[in-house]
């Protein structure tokens, strides 16, 4: 099954794909969308229109999101909201549905803590997908969402939170 | 011109369609996008859907949406900025430009003064636009939104904000 993971954000989105035959991973492919520096709405709208284009590159068959904590930074907080919402219509316009799974979720996964930093992340998910080519820490997240998923799911397109 | 006005949110957005000749305006249509009570990711897709249908009808030429005050609710404001980015979105896929103004500026403009409550500013849009039928609060506030967007407009196209 083809497991579409994405790391929400306003700047960089990350996303990556991976292909999981139970317990076996591979990595398919990985990337950010950039929303560039425009007027908020043409950056929104470059995030849908990029992760519109992986979606059809890659036909995941299930999603996954990475929960968004709430923080005192407000403004930081509507920012997220609002490429989260674009991150969100995306695979529900591919009506696919999405699994969500907290930050502390995900690295327990992935590297067995949850509290582990972006360095241990990185280097787990190189681990479980040799070969791969990651570009950044934000598609490296998105990569370990990935494998949270196909941890978690126990049946096609299954949905799951954790 | 037609203005198109939004006043976003998760449970309803509601939208006002005016026609503006100088400072001659004509009520069009008003109404409430509802996103049910689903899954927060189908919620977004049911607002895409109801705004995107609003600008097949309409054809405004032009947009403006409620500037977001954030505030010490920030699991409220990561709704409402995931509702926004819908509907920063549309208009966007419709290549149209977003005009921004903050709740003070749309009541001084529509009432007079900038800390009006929600009955004064439904009696003065219903004063500016005799004969319209308003479908609750949110759509009154949508009509105030474009009421703004049309005063503050210097020409045709013209993004201004306030």
């Amino acid at each position: 099954m083809r497991v579409l993971g994405i790391d929400p954000g306003l700047r960089f989105l990350g996303w990556g794909v991976i292909e999981a035959e139970g317990s076996r991973l591979r990595h398919v492919a990985n990337g950010v969308c950039l929303s560039g520096t425009g007027e908020l709405a043409m950056r929104l709208l470059a995030l849908h229109t990029a992760l519109t284009d992986v979606f059809h590159r890659y036909q995941p068959e299930t999603v996954a999101i990475e929960k968004t904590f709430v923080n005192k930074d407000a403004v930081g907080t509507l920012k997220l909201g609002q490429a989260r919402g674009v991150a969100l219509l995306v695979p529900a316009q591919f009506g696919l549905e999405i699994g969500e799974y907290s930050p502390n979720s995900v690295k327990k996964t992935v590297v067995g803590v949850g509290h582990a930093d972006k360095r241990q992340v990185e280097h787990m998910v190189k681990m479980q997908l040799p070969g791969a080519e990651i570009h950044g820490s934000d598609a490296a997240d998105a990569l370990a969402i990935a494998i949270c998923h196909a941890h978690h799911m126990t049946g096609p397109g299954m949905r799951m939170r954790a």
